[in-house]
């Protein structure tokens, strides 16, 4: 599809600019209800390239251990071999060639980009990590035509003691956001979740999972912005109530030793598997900090060990094992 | 280089095999004596596929917070696939092909591989952290005729806290085992080691080095074999010095906050960018547990963490960014 021209609507990248940028302000509002201590916000710029972001960060609070949430907004040329790394899940990403020679054109495509990216770790065992992250990306070819569009993302949840009532209320939220309007969104978004966040060499999900999309341009972009906005409104009722329930349990100090083993899993994900991660840590300009602000605190990882069977630890493998629809 | 064949010797395969046997056995019982706990072993076969391995594990010891020694012997079939993938590293394997039809062999290679690879994580932050591994490679045609074969390897120090005289010990130690074949061998396995270890993203070596080697086929592999055993020779002298000196020493909560996000670093750097545990993490049928035994008990993240210039933590992080000729 052509990039988008809506003369009685601002650009949508501009929508969507003011869009994660309010829904940063809003997140993070939402979140400190819950906590003693506030986020702090932290600036930066790409330096020689262009754009730059907002990271806001919190950090030992009394309910979240560590969470940061990130807006970016970058622009600039991908090269011919970024382009040739990104088409490998991006493919209508296209390699702009001069007519006359047939050869790839040197200085590639320009593109834009924003998303606010988010991780979330609570301190109690009982209450669980979130992410979520929603994304568009444009292309134009160098003569200045437009050449590709997307929105990204999603949202997931990474308990370490299973509470069903939580997942189905995550699940919920997020579902009656795309009920809304496509009712074949969900279950297909909802698969994805399960799909991309698996750890293959665990053979199991990351967590309960949420949902994920990426590439999404099947409809008119003003159309997706509005399931973008709808999915962002679902996250605080989809969450602020579980870490409520869940940030003054009682717990021991093997549930919060078996929580640390779990974060040893999110690290493997995060560091291994996760494509934006990866994308991040090998392009040159990039901010480290703001690509591993996702990490926990503390993680642990203990050689061969198995929860026994029946407890509620194993429980949580076995869901992990078995994807579960829960709405 | 062809495949060895020396009628006087016991293949290379075998004596290899023999010495990481025996190399696990002195190592772990040279480690015990600075321990009150012991190693304990754990074998595994491979399944379907050809061959297995002892994993000796030591973990919440009073010195060793976690250790792992193992050995792997393993054999079978490489598909053009993951020849394909190990030609980036590995010029010399080819990839056969048929002379009738010009086309890859559809079974490929055989290949047979057997390692020691070994990282003990002490728990005292003024006690370093280690890697060792020696590994050896073969492969023949599908009729049976030898191909390509390399030894790799080497062995490296990551400390928490600089102590020169460490760094010093365990560079001569290696670089005299190294002098007595070939002079030139240290200084290029050192600058090697400087460059496979370095964490791009952090901008930062993994630690204060040692050396490493690859692809190693330039000379009689018999004479390989007595420059690896001289290596394994000289790591006991180089590192069980270091901890008997370390283990006992005072420290502080702050100290060990250190320790831990350095480990973090160590996760990033095995996770990330090693290539052996990618390539592990993406073979089907390897063992996710021999392989991730070198994470830490423990690591930490905090958002851009930078400690006070001119602090002892400080010091470490210049040597870091720029490694130093400690032989």
């Amino acid at each position: 599809m052509p990039a988008p021209q809506d003369p009685t609507h601002l650009p949508i990248r501009e929508q969507m600019e003011k869009l994660i940028r309010r829904k940063q302000q809003e997140i993070t509002k939402g979140l400190e209800t819950l906590d003693t201590v506030k986020f702090r916000a932290d600036s930066w710029t790409r330096g020689n390239d262009g754009g730059g972001g907002t990271s806001m960060v919190i950090q030992n609070g009394t309910t979240f251990e560590k969470g940061g949430v990130n807006v970016s907004v970058v622009y600039g040329q991908l090269s011919p071999e970024a382009i040739s790394a990104m088409r490998h899940e991006h493919k209508n990403l296209q390699i702009p060639v001069d007519p006359a020679t047939d050869l790839p054109v040197a200085d590639g495509v320009k593109f834009f980009a924003c998303g606010l990216s988010m991780v979330i770790h609570p301190s109690n065992p009982h209450a669980p990590t979130t992410h979520l992250n929603y994304r568009y990306f444009e292309t134009w070819n160098p003569d200045g035509t437009p050449q590709a569009w997307w929105f990204g993302g999603g949202a997931d949840l990474t308990p370490s003691y299973l509470y069903e009532e939580d997942a189905k209320l995550f699940h919920a939220c997020h579902k009656q956001a795309l009920d809304k309007h496509d009712a074949t969104l969900y279950p297909r978004f909802k698969k994805w979740c399960d799909e991309y966040f698996f750890i293959k060499h665990r053979n199991e999900t990351r967590g309960v999972g949420g949902i994920f999309f990426d590439d999404l341009d099947d409809r008119d972009p003003q159309e997706i912005l509005a399931i973008v906005e709808d999915c962002f409104d679902a996250f605080l009722p989809s969450y602020l109530p579980i870490v409520a329930k869940r940030k003054d349990m009682p717990f021991t100090e093997e549930e919060k030793q078996w929580q640390l083993l779990r974060r040893g899993r999110y690290v493997e994900f995060n560091l291994v598997l996760d494509r934006g991660t990866q994308f991040g840590l090998r392009t040159p300009g990039s901010r480290t900090e703001s690509i591993l602000m996702s990490l926990p605190v503390t993680a642990c990882w203990l050689y061969d060990h198995h929860p026994e069977p029946g407890s509620r630890e194993d429980k949580l493998l076995q869901v992990l094992q078995n994807p579960i629809e829960w709405a």
